[in-house]
């Protein structure tokens, strides 16, 4: 991957070339519901999907592709549930169930559930919030279309019905799938959905692939199945399709000991790790590469409400905010859902970004035939997320915000998450040595990713480009910030000869600290690369250093850079793992020798 | 499986051989507590499991067997998670994340939780309750020791620390495990654990153990991996020791075309399907078995807690309940947690029928192994239960009710199975003709096992098993009352010469609905059986039917029973299927051949 110098990928350049045809409006939303009538479903009751998705509103699209010949044996093997099966007599009317084992919602402890949450339309100034409330039997009792005898049961493995039906409308506002028979089923959470999908597809021996830095946690889902991931390069918009189709046009079965992928990973907007972004060009090119080599498309989307307002830079002022739900979603980068004319695409949404992670809730789009095997693993896994989850993201999705809210709230996100990135842009800017480390602004997401030059490391080549990486990550640490190692992120791993990555993220960190933050990486790049600082150390330190250097007879020593980058007092920290590497590099220089000679004393030791 | 005709199997003559030996009290947890300090854990802290057991308190038990010649592939191919280890350097004082990827609970839309929860100690008596609160930020400002910024946002695979302690005393308080070093892990629910166990232990092509009617979910989660299920015969008790190291002395491993099992998945306590709980004695000989066979016991415990009084019969008076905590855990059968000295059992626990099954929460004890390579495909699938679930659950566990407050609760629920399961067998007393169907009391679960003598079927052999059972199913369907097929339970199939079963539940049904359900089935069974009816019909509508038979000239009718059960207005109800069986077997008798010969009208078509 080599990003170029500081390039700003537009979100209105990206999305020109498409726009979601035929998006649902939240008014028609309106409408369909009337038009349905009210939704009453108790305890495990099936999800009509196709009422949620309004009866006659997809006849007019194709149906999806059949999948047969990509199901792995696992998934061709599971029979639909017995027991669940057996729920359908409960719809005969007077039918005493002695049947279901569902246990009494008059042993449930909790009679009444309520919630503090932001009102909609008051995200931004002063806080002002409502409180929700759920009972226990307000379902019976006609107060709601939820409750707590009923989310507080077992349910089925697509989630509660009432629910279900809000993501399918958000769904279909969003993304629009341009085929009829798509369906929603609710996750617990994306990590397993991808456990669970990639066992729907893979066999041992299979390989998939994802970009060439990806989210460690798929790799390592999939290695214990005996499923390899192979990295498609990128560039720093993305997955490159001319790569992605070299390397299926030229699979060697033999070279790679399996069989051609079919399998495509990947995380279009705001990568992880590389935060970057795919236009809608560069997908539609991808999605015709999958149709050429045939591939199921996951689509792993954690971050597509982390879509940022355009970095201007330090002094730019910025733009402003989509100023309509229309030119929100107008703005976003087009999913390769809203594109999948032939239902290839799985996509996997989570709320643990927007809303909270800890609610272990989120969905998977695909065509209806995938989402049934999905619903068939999970009746005899996973099940459906936490009922107290979904009762509390239906109290405020569906009840408090609605559509319209939560599209607020989205923004309201979008706005804050535009200001953290250019918190740690503009620090960047500040602090970090250009000459060794370089990056491009990302346009979505949580993370940033720095590329290093460690062919400047003084003791490049002699040390090897894992240990320039391990040096610079402990120093990172030994100035008191914590990044993450690029070649975490490298399915294949890294050597020789590859670029060196570290990933930053700016999500969660208060903004005063990611600047410090910044400062304390810039000066660890400084100093591991022996390269002048700008950082204002304290002159005692140095002239302390220098002095003790010349008394033990180190006149010779190198001191630009070095010293004043230990100058700021932070060499005590340094570990263990630190000493060798940075004594080596040193010495290397030519100028130091103090180390390796035992000529070290107080300041020294500590400084190597 | 051949339950005697009446035997009440009492808890107290189980657990008379065997006590838990050690068991921690509620007083020495205090002391423990105290002398470790308080727990301070923020967002995704590593739990202390050593500390929440006690340092020293386990330090004289000899360590669990070590499982490496047990695990699949796959786990053996599990490597921890590279992103979740770097969490272990943010312990550092001063450092600033910027590694991973946690949103900010600035960003949570829920600033407090409420939750209306009985009081401990009122649960019988008129409802008293108080309200728990969870503030977003409880743990900086003091208040409590977990709150929504820790609970909302991602955690370790094992479920965040606060609860996972509470987790920990409980199981030592009940169970008390015999070896050093026992763990505890969270679950999203026990299937999913067994999910998750299966594929832990086993490859595709083998099989594992269970009895011989067991519970569905855990054959239709193993069927796809290729994990094949061999039953092993029971009687009124449970597995049967004898039959278990039968089935392994003599495995054929050309025969099964598989190698010999190792896993033996049970459900020793109100056992599902068959309600039969195994006694202390039964549990020491099957392990016994499992050590001889050297097997892993996957001890499945949902009904663990659902325990119940004796059953004295529909006119003596009740048992006294438990009148101390400790009589109370001491009246309940010894887990094979509680005697396993080799840490050769994974235990299963579930709050989903004594708290909720919508929590999704539950958690495995085992050995320290064992739990290490479940929290690592946790960590990479389903990660740990909804945090939304888990702060609720330690609101009321934790800080309201405590371990005193969790054993009056499941006390009081051992007393309302007591109350539920007592209508259900007096309603089977008075309505179910014992000369069909045989039956013993159930003394723990939800379940009851009904054993149908099909042979007495008026169209038997001419009739297979399969088709009488089908026709009893949907007979009883006919009469508005939903069972499950004992078939459906077989992991192996059944065929001709087995015996038949149908299983009821008492759970959730209303006591006037079991009755009212109970006396449906019993008519079914009757008119199935042409058995004389103690059903107090219309005796229009018999002599209506009477006269209609005699009017078609159908006057060598069998009209005792057949016709009195029909008089009860439910043939209406009777579907297709029914319709052909019930033709058949009637023209078995000799009776009435109206059906056959077309000289049915509108009741008797109704009727067929």
């Amino acid at each position: 991957m080599a990003p170029a110098a500081s390039i700003n990928v537009l979100p209105e350049s990206d999305t020109s070339a498409f726009t979601v045809p035929g998006r649902l409006t939240i008014q028609s939303v309106a409408k369909r519901r009337a038009a349905e009538g009210r939704l009453v479903a108790g305890v495990a009751a099936l999800a009509d999907v196709e009422r949620f998705k309004g009866r006659t509103s997809h006849l007019h699209k194709a149906k999806a592709r059949r999948w047969d010949h990509r199901f792995s044996t696992e998934s061709n093997t599971r029979l639909p549930s017995s027991l669940k099966g057996a729920a359908r007599y409960l719809k005969n009317e007077g039918m005493i169930s002695l049947g279901g084992g569902l246990p009494s919602s008059r042993y449930f402890p909790f009679e009444q559930l309520s919630a503090r949450v932001p009102d909609a339309g008051h995200f931004d100034g002063p806080s002002r919030c409502s409180t929700l409330h759920a009972g226990k039997n307000d379902l019976a009792e006609g107060k709601s279309d939820f409750d707590i005898s009923t989310a507080f049961n077992y349910g089925q493995g697509y989630g509660a019905a009432q629910f279900l039906r809000w993501i399918i409308e958000h769904t279909e506002i969003v993304h629009s799938p341009p085929y009829q028979d798509w369906s929603c089923i609710m996750t617990i959470g994306s990590t397993s959905a991808i456990d669970m999908g990639l066992r729907m597809f893979c066999e041992r021996g299979d390989w998939i692939l994802s970009e060439e830095f990806t989210f460690p946690t798929a790799v390592e889902a999939a290695a214990p199945m005996g499923i390899r991931v192979a990295g498609v390069k990128m560039d720093e918009g993305g997955l490159l399709p001319s790569a992605l189709d070299e390397v299926l046009t030229n699979w060697d079965v033999y070279a790679r000991c399996g069989p051609k992928p079919f399998v495509l990973y990947t995380v279009p907007t705001g990568q992880n790790p590389t935060g970057s972004t795919q236009s809608a060009q560069r997908r539609r090119e991808i999605y015709a590469v999958a149709r050429k080599h045939d591939l199921i498309i996951m689509e792993d989307e954690p971050y597509y409400f982390l879509q940022m307002q355009p970095y201007t830079g330090p002094d730019a002022s910025p733009i402003p905010p989509p100023s309509s739900h229309q030119e929100f979603l107008d703005s976003l980068v087009p999913s390769y859902l809203s594109m999948d004319t032939d239902g290839r695409v799985m996509r996997l949404d989570s709320f643990s970004k927007v809303i909270a992670p800890g609610a272990r809730v989120g969905w998977i789009t695909a065509s209806e035939q995938i989402v049934d095997r999905y619903r068939q693993h999970a009746d005899v896994s996973t099940q459906g997320p936490s009922g107290m989850s979904q009762l509390l993201m239906y109290k405020l999705l569906e009840e408090q915000w609605g559509h319209t809210g939560y599209l607020d709230w989205l923004l309201h996100i979008r706005m804050e998450y535009t200001e953290r990135r250019d918190v740690l842009l503009d620090a960047c800017e500040s602090y970090v040595p250009r000459e060794i480390v370089s990056w491009v602004p990302p346009m979505a997401g949580m993370f940033h990713w720095f590329k290093v030059d460690y062919r400047k490391h003084p003791a490049y080549p002699r040390k090897s480009r894992a240990d320039i990486e391990e040096e610079i990550f402990h120093a990172i640490i030994g100035h008191g910030t914590l990044l993450m190692k690029g070649s975490w992120f490298s399915p294949d791993g890294q050597g020789e000869g590859d670029d060196m990555y570290f990933r930053a993220t700016y999500a969660a960190t208060p903004l005063e600290d990611i600047q410090e933050g910044v400062r304390r990486l810039g000066e660890a790049f400084r100093e591991v690369f022996a390269i002048d600082s700008v950082v204002q150390g304290n002159g005692n330190g140095i002239a302390a250093v220098q002095m003790k250097a010349l008394e033990t007879g180190l006149a010779n020593i190198h001191v630009n850079g070095y010293i004043n980058g230990h100058a700021n007092g932070q060499a005590k920290d340094f570990g263990t793992g630190y000493t060798s590497g940075y004594g080596n590099g040193y010495s290397n220089g030519g100028h130091f020798d103090g180390y390796t000679n035992g000529h070290t004393n107080g300041y020294l030791s500590a400084m190597a």
